[in-house]
């Protein structure tokens, strides 16, 4: 016998997750007749839409659930060691699933773990969650009353404890920096604006610009998506930043969103017998084991991985502990820190 | 009410954890006084042992759970990838937990997950877990009738399906690569004994140079603990390369077991102002992306990680799938390649 779960239902009645999801809390969203069949459905297969709750009254597992996009960006297993130290030291186990990006294996993995495996959840929302914003999964956890604490990618229409790096502030400072070292031609490369952390990076960078009396090009705006797990993408975007760089030769200065963007771009730089820093200073986000490994080391934007995590774990736990007093949620701005190294000076 | 644990029937007897597991199997590696005080306890306040064979009867969850020892090496995370394509592909979720190479937290893991949440394990084992030679829970959840593949780390004292690199072989191809380049002088980096991998690749190291008819060096096998994800212990690691190089100015060649050994190796010899490749041939074991960044290029012995974790995903679901038929135990091995960069010509 196999349970039931969102999915099959979905699979069974050929509609999507979110529709099954939606229609088991009655949405209005979704038609009379396609709530009617799916709740019919559920019924008649035993369905518990309510399993949260369910479980929460029966235990406490001592168990954290932690969704992340993907594992292969350091800063976010970074975080996870943050988690995992206060989880240990204060008693709790710590259980990790990854979306993949994906709105479906987010909603799929947070029904699964929330069905009595964990207490809470400590989650960064996927690419595709943030761009069909739809975040009923999240909320409808909330109201069941799991607790959730968001991370990095944290979602203003969502009411619940929050951990953020000052993206703006971060992104200003770098730029500033490259300003101060005496560029003028500075290019961004950072991700499509539904990301949203891309996006404030992109804010930070343009209110830099703009008081220190530097005009925007939008020629040096290079806008990319987030995707560097993948062979074909990483390739793709090498050709990007190399045609940026041979259609502009005016740019001396790059601010880049993330590591492996930054370190691309050196790399792409170098290639076309640039010499870095002289010609062209490269500031990136994330300070990971690549910007230190890197030839020449990285300046970079530290986003102190780590202290969000503990951040995250503590806020969670001291939830998880005090469930009788109505705490007011609290978001929580971790400071960036600008690390200098060979790359600009 | 919380769920009574290994982990708190340990606390409140004041026992170890593995002490309470052999205990509640009866194992006469526990004295029968001990036997019976925990297991009378654990009747009292109703703990299940046998959990895993309890879920097992009730439902398939459809979620693969993988215990992988840190998340921070690359190599567990291309591994990762892997599981979750293959998982993806079958219809199959997968939840992660971490062990932190300790013993005690991969026993908590496999009890936490096995407790209902998954149908079967992919793990790598602990170093703390091969030091002790301590593997009664994967002994246990095997008899229990709940599938385990082993990866990477895999115990011959274990009888289940296994997908390893050809370890012994890599190591071997790497060093003969450096003495077909001229070394004559190779040091190895490599880890503590207890270390199964570093021990194969150290065998691996030492055949290679029997065959070339070059005599081993004691002075220039250095033998490290494993722990890159602590700040201290990345400075212990430099000194001690760094007192490796100084030491021994006859080292031509260098094999390290792992990319971080190997970058170290490779900044070390930098400081002390020589050339790489032309004073010092580098080559590292595990192609993540520090070694396609690092400058030079990092010739490595690539293991093909995200192979190795859909192999694993298919031997798993298979059983899974199959569980009426009785099919032998299988060890596939991953055959490894060495990538030749800038570090070694």
């Amino acid at each position: 016998m196999q349970k039931l779960t969102l999915k099959k239902i979905a699979q069974e009645l050929d509609v999507s997750i979110s529709t099954v999801s939606k229609a088991l809390r009655d949405s209005h969203e979704i038609s009379k007749d396609t709530r009617e069949k799916i709740n019919a459905f559920a019924k008649l297969y035993n369905y518990k839409p309510n399993n949260i709750a369910l479980s929460l009254k029966n235990r406490k597992t001592k168990t954290l659930g932690v969704i992340i996009p993907e594992i292969v960006h350091h800063f976010f297993t970074t975080v996870i060691s943050g988690i995992e130290k206060v989880a240990n030291e204060r008693g709790y186990n710590v259980i990790i699933g990854l979306s993949n990006e994906s709105f479906t294996k987010e909603v799929i993995n947070m029904e699964m773990l929330a069905n009595g495996s964990i207490d809470g959840f400590i989650l960064s929302v996927s690419r595709e969650t943030q761009f069909l914003k739809d975040y009923h999964h999240l909320t409808e956890t909330i109201y069941q009353g799991m607790p959730i604490v968001m991370f990095d990618r944290a979602l203003p229409e969502v009411e619940c404890d929050k951990v953020v790096v000052d993206d703006v502030e971060g992104a200003r400072k770098a730029v500033l920096n490259l300003i101060s070292h005496g560029c003028q031609n500075i290019a961004i490369i950072t991700t499509k604006d539904y990301v949203s952390v891309g996006m404030l990076r992109t804010n930070g960078y343009l209110q830099a610009l703009q008081e220190s009396n530097i005009s925007m090009n939008e020629k040096i705006i290079l806008k990319l998506d987030d995707k560097v797990n993948e062979v074909e993408h990483m390739n793709l975007l090498e050709k990007e930043i190399k045609n940026l760089l041979v259609k502009n030769p005016e740019i001396d200065g790059i601010f880049a969103v993330n590591e492996i963007y930054a370190l691309s771009a050196m790399k792409e730089a170098q290639k076309l017998g640039k010499n870095i820093p002289k010609d062209i200073k490269v500031i990136g986000f994330t300070d990971g084991i690549l910007s230190k490994y890197a030839s020449p080391g990285l300046t970079t934007v530290s986003q102190h991985g780590k202290q969000i995590g503990e951040k995250a774990a503590h806020l969670l736990i001291d939830r998880l502990e005090n469930e009788h007093i109505d705490t007011p949620f609290q978001t929580v701005v971790i400071e960036t820190e600008l690390i200098e190294r060979e790359s600009t000076f």
